[in-house]
């Protein structure tokens, strides 16, 4: 086939949910106001760890305008765990701030007022923060039954480690830590649950409102027909949104209040809600003199907090994401979700990723200078070529990872910068297989008007998915994006889809909205052939009408001709994502990051800044370039948070001290690299429409390990724990001295 | 193709909306409470024709739970007239009862008290109530600008009428009058309006919520897209609720108000809302000797109240509708709708028709007893063969019609008990071109847990179409009734469809619904074959099975096969009807109605009972044979309404007397023929699926004509005014034994 030139795919159009955003008309969880909605505030739990011995609601249950006081004695009828966590505490809490007893009232300060009345009496127990504490031995247990505090495990194994290290030239072993951190999503969590006779509707700052309509039918026993999600615009995700976090306490709330109830989590509320895993590494990697990689082993613990949440299938990715994007013909890794007494960690853009290659490409670096090789080409000469395996039982790299890491060292002029001594620059590569899962349907309908509704189950979250994949409708159906409409999901109304998250969107929800366009446009054309009486092939699309030759049809001709005049008539077309999409291997695709810095290091003060700082994100092809650069732009810009910054702290008693961004320091526009650079690679080789790969994530990935790397080329110091902050690397830069 | 015997269709299955319906839980209208939801009152005219000085809302506003009061004022801004009527009176009212002013207040009570407190000054103007005063010259003109009272003409002209009469061997002209009559649905009109930022909802008690979308859309300026009409379950119809009533007047209602407002119309608010025409119709028609009509005049006044809301297309029907079902050579009709001093007539099962078939098939009967031929032999020597025109320009007969006839003919004994003297039986015949637009779309989902979901966009107001859409879903998808589930309309998100009227839903959506159900099996049985390794065409669907041979695969395995397991993934199947399902040829299909009745005539008192009453309904195949028998039996129960006791009594001064069903006398179950008989005629050669046609209203037609017939043949005294109350028909009796 003759490849078409790009008309709407390739281009920064303007975001189609642009001016709602920027004129403030576009509406948040906040700012919906379901018609005699109450207003709820939960209760929490003030110990990390203890018994409930009583919840005395009646002072609250008495004050003029609550409504309902609900406590876990109104959830007995229910399937009252999901995601290893209660609807509301049972018996006992697991941290500082777990719910206990929710109140709804006619607004938020009798709500709140409320709230304080509540009086609960506990019994307070060992506490185990930390992964250290919650791994000694005689450490207090958090779940009862369980022989330790150990939540998942997840090992691979290829080859023989042992043997391997044995035959190698230069082992490493080193430890490193990742600091707990937050997204920091500029909205908190938000839920409105209306429970009526036909069931419940739930409007919710959830990602994946078909995940979350399974639990709510789960918990309440309810089919899933008759749990209804409404999601609008979510102002950030980042993974915190993903999977179910207090939808079922609103519900129970709003079934006993029998009226709808809105809860809107704070800032601190959200931070002990989710956030990323702690992490332990220890790594120890194998290689020949020149540079060959022959094994790597790791043990990764990862802390959990109290409950589950997404913390066993981020130790699973982990357990893999650990190994790199090299060829290692031997493998054992271990990586282990462990309960402590905080808040629960789930989901964080490339779960169990940044952790783990911040280990082993600070390693690959140590390993370079041992060996005396440049880190570029020491990388270069490891990493995987495109169809190889990276472990058994996962489809073969579909990415040219050579390719991405020359582009990144020709960008950056690696070569002649690297001459001078003590540069302070560092780059890394990382690949992670993607938990996309490949199901995706959507719909395109053709109104009467002419306009071209979506109905895609995707969130948009910031990120753009609206505008994507209106792109790749206008594309296939070659009319302008303004006439394409895309509303957010109600599960009631919007095509399955199975989330929104692991950069999935644009890949899979893209797949199937190129095939409902397509499939939309396969009935237009068949109109038209019939209309001008030609071969179906000899109809082209173009902006908006049918032609062949001299004859052209509008759209709302040819549904005028399919209809009669005057009618409203739609055509449907639909397309759908399955595991066909990549012959059910797995993972539907490989995410690259890749990325170099150089700093600015001020060694009076320890206080390092990123000067310069170039991503390489292998995107298969850019559907919308500047989306893409902003994703990579501001992943990167996350991965700063985190290496320089970010750090929640607990103290030993599980009290979170910096639950606010007063305390708790993300980076600011001061942080912005000078020079910030993206260079995406479209070699159109990913399974979406047009080649695309997902993206967004990888531009996280290489920022930690860079900086240290760069850190270490500048002054010889090689720090393994992270956030960078002044005071850590004036401390490591002091002891170098002595 | 080999024909496949029908599992559910043809199957007088239990409905759908059965159990929730006696039980009571299924949610009409005025179940409905939107949380926050005001109610409101109409304040009304208490004169027939007058100009309004003032509105004095103050006292109303003033009242303590009064949300906003909606006068002229406030819809300044709006395109305020639809259906040639105004959202709320303008500058004068044009019958008693005419919304001037309304209300939305907390509860009922406080709206009706401040509805009272509205003062309106108006300045009487001549009035004219009925078609005869209304036709006077020098008549008080309803509408300004006019130069008499007609709303509209439609006139139907073949041949040379006055050269056929001047060669008929008989010609007569006699003038009938219909009376005016009400529907008398169960649920008198509802709506509940909710304005917001995103546009208006609006839930209603509509027929035809696309229609409705559509004139709210041009009342308030607002695309359709941003009108939502949803439709619950209707209690009764029979087109009362076709097009928009006073929808638009709750909108603007609500948008005052800021909050949701409901307007819930009393009985004798909706008989003044909507009604059926009252008739005029003097008819001239030619035979030769041997039976055969040479020609047709008639000439027809239809009292279309003040406004005209569908009366025009009435009046385009009756033009047609009078010529029969009669093979007649010459034709000239003219029909006029008039405006006069009452509440508008509109859409009425079978609009048009009963007023001109009752006028055309009194003469028939009286032409046989001139001509001294037996009236079934004079009609079956007419009647139109399959295929053969009525009229110029409508699609030929698709029916047959003389199989109908001889089917009443024998099922009734009509020759035997015809020779009896004087005995008190009469038949009639009709044929209507039904009004039904071939424009409906429809999808059938099937979710992972193996339901189908249909979206079909039929109203569902006890005819049983929820029902007959299973049927036809379970069918082409082999799976039980109770997987299929069947929403009312809700125009955001169920396809297109242009009515539920004009007996089109089984025919149109029928045919769109089982497009959508075949389209979904076809991608059912590429899933089967593909894991079969089958060609398609060895694949069948068999208890909600595919298989082939001894392989099945249930279509949960068919989901898990194309989206993997535990997946929610889904397949969605579409389907449309369009002109083309006869060729771009109107009428979709013709409606047949025919019946026989015999009666109990009470010499002494007038009184006149149906004793047995044999209907035959051609409906091609019935999907449902009782809910067709149902229809039919409906329909002739309305039909004695208006032959026997109903007639809307106006005074002089435009005051409806008998608003109320202790004045207005609707047949009760007393009134049941003891033999009450429907012959459903299954030719399979209507164009909906498996063979059928349109059928509920021919149910009605014959019945009047065949009870006066009946009366002249027992008693040689033929009356041409209906109804035929004991009075009349004693009177009439009594003048003849003069």
């Amino acid at each position: 086939m003759v490849k078409q030139s790009l008309k709407f795919v390739g281009q920064s159009v303007p975001r189609v949910d642009g001016i709602e955003k920027v004129t403030g008309q576009a509406k948040f969880l906040g700012d919906l106001a379901v018609p005699g909605m109450l207003h709820g505030k939960v209760v929490r739990s003030s110990y990390p760890h203890a018994r409930i011995v009583s919840i005395d609601a009646s002072k609250a249950e008495a004050l003029e305008g609550v409504a309902a006081v609900l406590t876990n004695a109104d959830i007995s009828d229910l399937n009252a765990i999901y995601s290893g966590r209660p609807v509301i505490a049972m018996n006992k809490v697991r941290y500082v701030g777990e719910p206990v007893a929710a109140v709804a009232a006619v607004d938020q300060a009798t709500a709140e007022q409320a709230a304080a009345l509540i009086e609960v009496q506990y019994e307070e127990l060992p506490v185990a923060i930390g992964i250290d504490r919650a791994r000694a031995p005689g450490a207090a247990l958090i779940h009862e039954g369980r022989s330790d505090n150990i939540c998942s495990h997840e090992s691979v194994v290829r080859g023989d480690v042992h043997e391997a290290f044995a035959q190698s030239h230069l082992v490493l072993e080193d430890q490193f830590t990742f600091p707990m951190v937050y997204h920091y999503a500029m909205e908190p969590h938000a839920v409105i649950a209306h429970w009526n006779e036909d069931g419940v509707t739930v409007w919710s700052s959830a990602q994946h409102p078909f995940q979350v309509r399974g639990d709510i039918g789960k918990v309440f026993r309810l089919p899933t027909s008759r749990v209804r999600m409404v999601i609008s615009y979510l102002g950030g995700g980042y993974g915190s949104k993903s999977y179910t976090k207090f939808e079922p306490l609103v519900v129970a709330l709003a079934r006993k209040a029998k009226a709808p109830v809105r809860v809107c989590n704070s800032v601190g509320e959200s931070m002990i809600t989710v956030r990323r895993h702690a992490a332990q590494v220890r790594i120890k990697t194998g290689f020949k003199n020149d540079g060959t990689i022959t094994a790597r082993e790791a043990e990764i613990y990862l802390d959990t907090g109290a409950y589950d949440d997404n913390g066993p299938a981020v130790t699973i990715r982990a357990a893999t994401r650990v190994i790199g994007p090299y060829r290692i013909p031997n493998i054992l890794t271990h990586a282990y979700s462990v309960y402590t007494n905080s808040g629960s960690a789930g989901s964080f853009r490339a779960i169990g990723a940044p952790q783990v290659i911040f280990a082993g490409e600070s390693q690959i670096d140590i390993a370079a200078a041992r060996l005396g090789m440049d880190p570029a080409e020491l990388r270069q000469k490891n990493l995987l070529k495109k169809g190889e395996e990276l472990r058994p039982g996962l489809k073969g790299i579909d990415a040219d990872l050579n390719y991405g890491l020359k582009k990144l060292v020709g960008a950056s002029q690696w070569k002649s910068i690297t001459k001078k001594k003590a540069a302070p620059v560092g780059l890394a590569c990382a690949v992670t297989n993607a938990g996309a899962t490949p199901v995706s349907v959507a719909m395109a309908r053709l109104q009467s008007d002419g306009v071209v509704n979506l109905f895609a189950g995707s969130t948009e979250m910031g990120q753009g998915v609206r505008t994507v994949l209106s792109q790749i409708a206008a594309e296939e159906l070659s009319i302008p994006l303004g006439r394409i409409r895309v509303a957010g999901a109600d599960t009631k109304v919007t095509p399955y889809d199975s989330s929104t998250g692991s950069s999935r969107s644009t890949t899979c929800m893209g797949n199937a909205v190129q095939g409902a366009a397509r499939d939309l446009r396969k009935q237009l054309v068949m109109i038209a052939a019939e209309t001008f009486r030609v071969p179906q092939n000899q109809v082209k699309l173009q902006d908006g009408s049918l032609i062949s030759g001299e004859a052209r049809l509008t759209f709302q001709e040819a549904l005028e001709r399919r209809f009669g005049k005057g009618s409203g008539g739609e055509l449907i077309g639909h397309g759908e994502t399955t595991p066909g999409l990549t012959e059910n291997k797995m993972p539907v695709f490989w995410e690259v990051g890749m990325g170099m810095v150089e700093l600015q290091i001020d060694e009076d003060t320890g206080e390092i800044g990123v000067k310069r700082l170039i991503s390489v994100a292998d995107v298969g092809k850019a559907i919308h370039p500047g989306g893409c650069v902003g994703q990579e732009e501001g992943a990167a810009m996350m991965g700063i948070g985190h290496t320089l910054f970010e750090q929640m702290v607990y103290d030993a008693n599980g009290n979170l001290l910096n639950p606010n961004l007063v305390d708790y320091r993300v980076p600011s526009f001061n942080d912005t690299p000078e020079e910030f650079r993206t260079i995406l690679v479209e070699n159109e080789d990913g399974p979406g429409p047009y080649g695309v790969r997902g993206m967004g994530e990888g531009g996280l990935l290489s920022v930690a390990p860079s900086v240290c790397n760069a850190l270490e080329r500048a002054t010889g110091v090689r720090i393994k724990d992270l956030p960078l902050t002044p005071e850590r690397v004036w401390r490591a830069l002091k002891e170098a001295k002595k």
